[in-house]
């Protein structure tokens, strides 16, 4: 295909067309790049392998030392919430995995392999996930719909010895609060002091809140597509329940609209345009906004353009401060697979959230968030990775 | 590692070298070599990807066509019967699995994931199987041992839709049969007519004899540790049974020494050295001896070259006429894959060890089967696959 054409067809056409040119986005290759002769085979196969193994079966921890699993992370989704198309199961979420494979090699020069798996419940999900786990040195949970994913992760990661992250959650999370901790200093707030309401309760609205309430413990009005996260609400799951812990201290009941009512920030992770002119003229002069919803934003980048709006993020490349996970999780495995971590805890969310904070030098209403293609990025969180 | 210090090595210190300083011995890479932009980003992942996912989910059999399966096996193994090391289990059994994926990138230029996982059972192993099978363009079952490794890849030919080959049955099955092909012809025998005892009852024993079998329905006497396999024996597992369907005809029983008399063809798969002298001296002049048992054959090179033997045949690389499935698989995989075969079945093995018999030109006691560095091998066999 001429370069020229490319400008000429949507992105659709594009993305279909280069998945057909090359047969997918990745493959294998071989670490020695020499030639391959009899004598390596035989060290790198049959007999000499024997020795490896041996070393392996004596001391488990030699694993990586010994095998491609020092940088190797497993892209694991059964296809139950795929971004924009819902649970269209695990052979069409594969072209969506063997992307996110492209990413980590693309960004943090990680071995990736994507592995769709036919499994529904969390026991089925964690049955398998745990007998092919010795295969990776980390693990990637993907597009696995909540609450489902809430339970396959706990259990994964108190059940093995590698990380395990589900970035649907935590990545956003982290590139939430990153840009937060940027728009707050750029409208003069003090995080801690600010009211929050945070619409869409799955599984990255739900890991944003819990973030957030570690780092500073803000007020978070908690809104789902019934209303306000409430005490007196009978219909919520164990998820969401355990978000009224730490949200809606006054246990107010009503609307989105209720809850807007004087907050300073926004954030969203449901539907397009959910908010016009007159719910925003119902928070705090000057308020954040990160309408994260795809394609389409919680605010329309046209409406927020017209409105004294302090900061605006979304999640589209096109528009300034895209809240994009890539910023966060090649540096997140990056720096889990080079120094041995075992699990990624909140500590390290936090750590990376500041690390990705502290990239962007001089933070502006245009610029609260680093591209991720800033210099320094994949390094820098995952020296925050310890 | 300068290249001179190889030679002082043994093999094994060697391959821990090599082992150590590569990291293991595969990695990923991208197919597209070009720039990856924001807007490769876009065709790639988000929001581009979707098109392709939704394709895959109206029409299932387009996996192939937009992602990296048509180019992909998994190497599977629970590490319960690996080479010369017995039950190591998943994580031991990494780096041979690796290893194999090395073999499939270097001989037939085929993407390959090792999967090692924790299961005992060939229910487990099954389900594990099945529920990760989305992922791949075929699947290779590695070192699962005998009787599990029959039920697992039978019942995963009938369950799955993309090939399934436990490579240590069939493809030490196709070679052997390769090499009798020439050897027979060698020492003027003709296949059908020759009497050939078969030691050693597991999975590539098993497997041997049914392959011959269906090739030429020679006289086969089967003998385990405990002696001929006859109809009265009451300590045979079914796979054992069944092969009495087809051997020993006139049910004898006894010794390896009763068996041996008057024999054509000697092919073990049990252990060194079972072979001495007196025993080769039972079998008819100029007999057939291939010793596949590793590192040292049945029947010692040594002594072989002392005896009249017709055709000599061993799984070492520093003997000629190396019984290697290297010969085999990376060719049937190839074929399978691009020729969209859904199952690899017996006419497809047989198949592929005339082809393999067919690249040497002009057999002798020497050379009855083709080196794994034959030009033209893999395609060869790969066009056996249709």
């Amino acid at each position: 295909m001429p370069d020229g054409m490319i400008e000429y067809m949507t992105i659709f056409e594009k993305s279909l067309e280069l998945h057909r040119q090359f047969g997918g986005k990745i493959t294998t290759s071989l670490r020695d790049q020499d030639q391959i002769d009899q004598t390596k085979l035989s060290a790198y196969y049959s007999p000499g392998v024997a020795e490896p193994s041996r070393a392996i079966a004596n001391d488990p921890s030699l694993l990586p030392v010994y095998t491609w699993t020092n940088n190797l992370v497993a892209v694991i989704s059964n296809g139950s919430a795929v971004l924009g198309l819902g649970n269209i199961g695990p052979k069409a979420a594969m072209p969506v995995m063997e992307g996110k494979s492209l990413l980590f090699k693309h960004f943090a020069n990680i071995d990736s392999v994507p592995i769709v798996i036919e499994a529904k419940t969390a026991d089925e999900i964690v049955d398998t996930v745990k007998r092919i786990a010795p295969s990776f040195g980390a693990i990637n949970l993907e597009d696995i719909a909540a609450p489902v994913c809430f339970e396959v992760e706990e259990r994964l990661k108190s059940e093995l010895d590698i990380p395990v992250f589900h970035d649907d959650q935590h990545g956003t999370a982290v590139v939430t609060l990153a840009g937060l901790i940027n728009a707050t200093k750029v409208t003069n707030r003090d995080l801690s002091q600010t009211k929050i309401v945070m619409v869409g309760a799955g599984a990255a609205g739900t890991a944003i809140a819990k973030l957030l309430h570690l780092y500073a413990q803000p007020e978070i009005i908690a809104v789902d597509s019934k209303g306000i996260l409430s005490r007196d609400r009978t219909d919520l799951n164990p998820e969401k329940q355990t978000l009224l812990e730490f949200t809606n201290p006054n246990n107010i009941n009503g609307s989105l609209e209720d809850a807007l009512s004087g907050a300073d920030i926004f954030i969203g992770v449901s539907r397009g345009n959910l908010l016009n002119e007159h719910l925003v003229s119902l928070m705090a002069p000057k308020p954040i906004i990160f309408g994260l919803a795809n394609p389409d934003p919680e605010l329309s980048y046209e409406l927020a353009t017209k409105l004294d709006i302090g900061v605006y993020a979304t999640g589209r490349s096109d528009y300034p401060n895209q809240v994009n996970n890539a910023i966060a999780f090649p540096g997140i495995f990056r720096g889990a697979l080079d120094n041995n971590v075992e699990q990624i805890t909140d500590e390290h969310k936090i750590a990376a959230a500041e690390a990705i904070a502290s990239l962007v030098q001089d933070p502006s209403p245009e610029e609260v968030i680093p591209s991720v293609f800033t210099d320094g990025l994949v390094q820098t969180v995952a020296n925050a990775i310890r």
